[in-house]
């Protein structure tokens, strides 16, 4: 067998505490990678910025530390438009590790950046995998089990056909049983009941195109099924799911604040939420579940992770290394094949 | 100053403890309401269940209970589609409690029933006031601060035009107005990001309809907003809106079923945890508003009142007082003026 070399892009002024956490990522993942797993990290932005923090973080010298650095001027801020690295800044660490990628000399781009510009500049630059209407991003939701739910789409793709729908529903499947190992992940489309018969035109011909599919589609489940992990991959238009990600992302904020009047009430109190503190810390940390993963934009011709603005150290690490699992299981031509080969993609 | 006689109609059958918790409910109407109200509640439902309840609760016979009862043999379901009260079960109390409300009978109907079927009932038997296109249901969900956040709809129209949200949200700041007593409530249009650009063409005409009017309208808000408090009325679709509303009921679920999972562990953690229970529940309780509460369903010709299927007693109390109070505020009529007398109302 043939030993693959991976060559990884890491956007080095991604995330909110750029580039401090994305270098820091790199080493933890030189430190804990496997010794025979071959790899290059090309990481792009700031030159003096990068090289100080790999002085301030890799002061034992790691031996091992297999990287280049290739400067990029710009940087894409987070409340920069979509669109601003193709029309403006072609300079920027993500534009130009995106083109990178796409150009073949690195096999997965990782970012902690603006995902609507990560998202619209690798559709253009890498493309659309064959049969792919429209590049969707999930997100994971925490369950009661031991399987998180991959709710998609979270934002891509506000209005969507029920042919969109079903090719999320695809993709997400093949990601689920590859990345989760889950063998016949449970689909649900998200809707407001039940019945066959609910929802708008969309999505009961969603419903049809599901059903007759070969995905192991539940039917409709509903907004309290994401939590509770009836379905493994969930189906929603982006501006759904987008709305319930931040949502969910702001809930733990309200918990927060409760918790703490109720602390500042007396003493007791007070010292009764120091000792729960750890749990609460814990519980809490999976409900803030993408923060310490990432998320692959799907449907694209390239392994592109993005990662929460406010991504550690750890979830770049783990960026990192889901990047090459995902090359290595070949994700995207599984996808290609299932949405080229089906009848129904040749029916619609 | 004249005295006015207020009438209720209470569905005895409606809740998932129904007869139980509203006549306990009823009872504790009476033995805290002024004085000076004169009131009458109209039983419906199950008559020999209705006795049998009352025997049960009001064993230390309270004088001024006034009430009446009205049999009705049929009950609407949870599971009941919509429409049934209409179609098939006029002999429900639920039907027969919104007829008598819709005839003037009654000055209004409280429910903890289907909400479903109450609302189409509703619509049907008591029209809608004059300008409204829709009637909407609105939920309250808790804030960091004192004022829980309005959120409207959440699932009585799947597909909106940008007339109903402009709609929505004039009904729902003379909500905010009158019922929370907020000067200028806030509203916000629920989108996947604040610039005025943001969404499909539907949101961007309900943004300007919002922009033109004498609403205190903040622009875009996304899904965090809303338990941020930073707006008191937040208007969307009502596929968007039952399906975060229904999200939102499950969240306790996980929490719960983590922090028992971690009190489960060793005995040290389930002292912390008991200890620190009567804490959980009271955070708890708020964040699940509206069984505490009810929501009225606005723009129908009528005052009636929903409750969540496990309203409690205290629950069904609030909702009977809360349809006074929106008898008193003359809430419909504001309504009416606010819709047929704006220039946008006759423009659009």
């Amino acid at each position: 067998m043939d030993k693959k070399k991976f060559r990884v892009v890491v956007d080095a002024m991604g995330g909110d505490f750029a580039p401090m956490n994305e270098i820091q990522g790199v080493i933890s993942v030189f430190e804990s990678k496997p010794q025979d797993l071959d790899l290059e990290i090309i990481l792009i932005g700031n030159e003096n910025k990068i090289r100080n923090s790999l002085e301030q973080f890799n002061k034992d010298k790691q031996r091992n530390l297999n990287y280049s650095i290739i400067h990029a001027e710009e940087v894409i801020t987070m409340d920069d438009e979509p669109t601003i690295a193709l029309k403006k800044k072609k300079n920027s660490s993500l534009y130009k590790g995106l083109e990178l990628h796409s150009q073949g000399y690195a096999d997965a781009f990782v970012s902690a950046g603006n995902t609507g510009a990560v998202l619209s500049t690798a559709t253009i630059l890498s493309g659309r995998i064959n049969g792919v209407s429209r590049p969707t991003i999930g997100s994971f939701f925490p369950t009661k089990n031991r399987y998180p739910t991959l709710v998609l789409d979270v934002g891509a793709n506000i209005d969507t056909k029920a042919r969109y729908l079903y090719e999320f529903a695809v993709m997400g499947s093949i990601y689920a049983t590859q990345m989760l190992g889950l063998e016949h992940p449970k689909v649900g489309l998200l809707n407001i009941g039940e019945e066959e018969t609910k929802g708008n035109d969309v999505l009961l011909e969603a419903y049809q195109l599901l059903k007759s599919s070969n995905l192991n589609f539940l039917g409709n489940v509903e907004g309290r099924d994401i939590l509770n992990g009836s379905a493994d991959v969930i189906i929603c238009d982006g501006f759904t799911g987008n709305v319930i990600l931040k949502f969910a992302e702001s809930v733990l904020d309200l918990f927060k604040t409760k918790l703490k009047s109720f602390a500042n009430k007396n003493i007791f109190n007070t010292i009764l939420l120091a000792l729960l503190k750890p749990a609460l810390k814990k519980v809490f940390a999976e409900f803030d579940y993408q923060k310490y993963g990432g998320v692959p934009i799907l449907g694209i011709n390239g392994v592109v992770i993005i990662g929460h603005g406010k991504s550690s150290p750890l979830a770049i690490q783990n960026m990192i290394f889901k990047a090459i699992e995902q090359i290595k299981k070949d994700i995207n031509k599984k996808i290609e094949i299932a949405l080229t080969n089906s009848i129904l993609s040749t029916n619609n």
